[in-house]
């Protein structure tokens, strides 16, 4: 092994400029390794760290925590993986194996967990180092710019689907079809859900039904809760959407011991009525995407089932044009960049 | 089997005073049984009958769903039960048998479900009418003006803890120590979970030991949130207090995929934020008591454990006072009418 | 209402030949519905009306546990149904509201559950009375002779999935492609479940794929453990086979935490290692099909994923060749029966 | 750090006798500690190392899986562990990390995990050295000699137990009072469930009731199975027998939906009969054990309710001695053996 140059999308400070540098990646320590990375996806959180958001920030630092690529190095105490092999790094940084979320196997919620691209450099870059711990192994059925995207949009609806206790059959609906909702929806018809989908505009209805969607509710037009219970009530409604007044009213739509489960960071607090909980045993869950594992889960389900992103491709050096076309809104649905690689 | 005179007290109008009537109880019809009532528990919600705040109300109505009595009379189809054992009603008043709730077994969440007190008349008098598919057998173990308040404030308690998904020794958190929280402390106790009691004013810390929790938070003292934090988090919060700030400020106390479940109404709502929650996998659930069988599960289970409620009683012509007293927060901690039977 | 008059196909007595005779059928008494038979499945368990194998039956008795059909008179204190709605009756026969479990909600495990066609006289005719509470609706998108064997074949299987605790993504086997088995890996596939279906020869490997199987093992060739412990092993296995010997040695293909579902009953009694199950934590699980709602649930699920069953019809009167051909295991893969109504 | 000299009592060979040596202790290597052993229990498991039944043993070893000590070296990479802290050894002896079940958090099925006393020297020592993964911390309020059998004998009860998905209340009966049994019994009564003993002769009557045992079973004279129907059958029965048959019979006792855990390993296969299975949706269940933090769990509640194990303590050099005792059936119930430290 030996350090590599490559090229990296820095922020330099918390809201400076994006700043294609050329670096050294030294060897990965112990229990890490280095991905050459070949795409790597743009998330709406990537603007923690573009902006500052996240407590305790060192800069300058790449972003990006949807990370496709090939084992580049591997340190020597880390047995399961080899250098060539394609893996994939997600929200999830790693776990520290020693709190006591680590040992009662509950890695998500590691209380000295690290963030790719937050609490390290992360795949805005033509390399990463990251801890073992933390990878998935990509099957070959995926592509590098298709299995971006699922290690964070994919892998927290997925994995909030798939423990959310709703069974085959049973009515699902996902509030908002974007980055994390057009995902949502393949995975729910793909998992037998009875899928409704809820936007807002009438244009949508189309591209939701091509998703798998059974049902779909416009929102700009009818009311969701209403809707929803005109078909028995949702056993459970994954929200995505980051409007909190759309999150709150929806869950008048839930079935008799039905769940929201919150996805999409509300970007403000909403008022609880306690009584319709109470009265239909219902409940309001908060999800945490997931660990290497769940995400080799959410990329083997997805080739499995036929599963992809839709997506935009930018090459690394128009990483900053990419960002804004994410935060836009205007991408349909993911963007991602590409290293050439 | 032929009608019986018995004396009634019954709220005249929404609002109106409790007038002691004279009535006649007549046969139970198809279904029904009638139950010669020895005690009956107060509670709070019997105010919705006084006050006509539940919707389609119809006067006069007699209140009264923790009623402890013996069988009266049987209606030829009713195989379960026969005249003279001793049997509850709580407030679970029935359930239709045929709405999608009821064919999947989900009783307590039956759409055409009645509510003893409020439906029909209840337990405040020598006689209650009532379904026979809402009744638990009373273990020969419990006085009836023990087991009385067990088929509501120690039902919803015992409930939604078993139900809770916490193990032994997980910590359990019980806000609030009145008629419904002094239950629940001991119920949480003799289940095994290392129990965290937690109320107003130093004065109660005794009383909390005394029901078995292992420790107490004053919460005019401390932070109820940092506190539990200290001990690693709660597992489960079961909130009994109408304090909606109160509640809302303890859902900080919750350990990694922790859940707070509201027994009490809060008086208003309240504002949730959903960080804590997808961080920590954390959720909010509402309960809602439960059915006849899951009444004579608490009461087998207060006998096996020697769980008792503590108690004021009143002869059933107080009942105005007995409710009063109630009313006024004063009772330590429930109020049971007895009728001399 | 009135009676009606119609045909029926009854087994004298234990052992001997179906009979075609002419019967008055009344009006259903209380809690009961006659249903106008449209179509019949026959299961090899209508051998135990046949040959006199359940305790207690009573003779003549007409067998035929998967009934579709159309209401043809509704008891009057059955509030749900109407005359000329579409209805399934399955092998569950109806259930007591009083035991344990009813009261419970578990009616599947009523100590006085009927079961159809052994209890009462069951669809080999044109018309059957049973209690309203077995009842599920049709849904418009299905066909009689295609709803017919999902009302045991159909919701035995999956019911046992959908409550297996099995997620999307995750290894689900299939013991056997016959009646149940060609059902059960349609379900499993269609849950998003990774599919394997398991039996006899290579010759079922092209049905097996066209089914939705991802994996076929052909156990004449193979040894089904050795290849799902290539596969990582299964999370479930569903046993739809009769013969214990395949059954015992597939639990060896069990995951960490597996389980293995029986819904097949083995020929005889198998022993049990009980090494495997504590080292790896997996556990042996028997499933009983399911209630009215649970065949609701399976039919719309079907409808929903466009589900079928493989079928070969017979008119009622030839209900002897039908049977004959069912037990003879040649059809493929159920046998049904229509009236022609 | 350095060396330290001790002694131990190992195994030269499968099958040999035991002998007291004096060995050098060398510095814990990456990823361990060193413990100075206060008391280590004997387990019917230590013959595994003792007769040579686990399969590639190397010998010289040293068994016991029970060790209770204090922290006496600490390698650099371990952040969690103190030198001077009290610390617990079991059955497990450490994790790979890297594995699929380790990757899921499963540490217990890890498929390189590591047994104490089989797969590295084991507590019949001054010292052990072993993975930090593997250890859990002793509460204050347990001495050493209670905490050591607890390792084993209690967690395993302990853990099935809590996650049987039995629910305060619920009927669960222990199978066996012996080693695992007595403390079987003691967690069950604890945990609030109805707890059942049954065991052989009347004579072990008084200390089942003595233990929180609510009924007693003397196998001997009454039918198992036959008196838990009497009493509505069990909802889980925790079998720590050997005896094949005994735990055969036993299934007839389960209730509807309840499950047979199997922690005593049969010394025989047993005779399955599905029918009870399937119409009672009643399952078998293997258990292995638990981890180092659901040690630490088993302590905890331990010392949270007053749990102890009744033991008979031999010194250190008296290890044959105590060994031949526990394989002798008569200790009562476990023996544990001390250092003096
Ligand atoms: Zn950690
Ligand atoms: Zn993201
Ligand atoms: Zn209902
Ligand atoms: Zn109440
Ligand atoms: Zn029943
Ligand atoms: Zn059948
Ligand atoms: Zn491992
Ligand atoms: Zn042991």
């Amino acid at each position: 092994m030996a350090s590599v140059r490559g090229r990296a999308v820095e922020v330099p400070a918390a809201g400076g400029e994006f700043r294609l540098v050329e670096r050294e990646f030294p060897d990965p320590p112990s229990g890490h390794v280095r991905i050459r990375v070949q795409a790597c996806g743009v998330c709406h959180s990537d603007s923690l760290t573009k902006e500052g958001l996240w407590p305790g920030l060192q800069y300058p630092r790449v972003p990006g925590h949807e990370v496709a690529g090939v084992l580049d190095a591997v340190a020597s105490d880390v047995p399961l993986f080899k250098v060539g092999q394609r893996v994939g790094l997600g929200w999830h940084g790693g776990h520290c194996n020693y709190c006591e979320a680590c040992r009662r196997g509950d890695f998500i919620l590691c209380a000295n967990g690290q963030v790719s691209g937050i609490s390290f450099d992360g795949g805005y870059a033509d390399y990463v180092i990251a801890p073992a711990n933390a990878l998935a192994f990509i099957p070959e059925e995926l592509q590098d710019v298709d299995a971006a995207p699922l290690l964070c949009a994919g892998i927290t609806t997925f994995n909030s689907l798939r423990n959310s206790g709703a069974r085959p059959g049973d009515t699902v609906a996902i509030l908002g079809i974007g980055g994390l909702g057009h995902l949502a929806v393949q995975y729910a018809a793909k998992s037998g859900y009875r899928t409704v989908a809820i936007a807002r505009g009438e244009d949508k209805a189309p591209l939701a039904k091509q998703l798998g969607a059974h049902l779909y509710i416009d929102s700009t037009k009818q009311d969701p809760a209403a809707e929803l219970q005109k078909l028995g009530g949702a056993t459970v409604i994954l929200s995505t959407v980051t409007n909190a007044d759309a999150l709150a009213s929806a869950i008048g739509g839930l079935a008799n011991g039905g769940k929201i489960i919150i996805n999409g960071v509300p970007e403000k607090e909403w008022a609880v009525n306690a009584i319709p909980l109470i009265l239909g045993r219902r409940s309001i869950v908060g999800w945490p995407s997931g660990t290497g594992m769940d995400s080799e889960d959410t990329l083997n389900f997805s080739a499995l089932s036929g599963i992809k992103p839709m997506t935009e491709t930018y090459p690394l050096e128009k990483a900053a044009e990419g960002y804004e076309r994410m935060m836009s809104g205007k991408a349909r649905f993911r963007v991602v960049l590409t290293t050439g690689a």
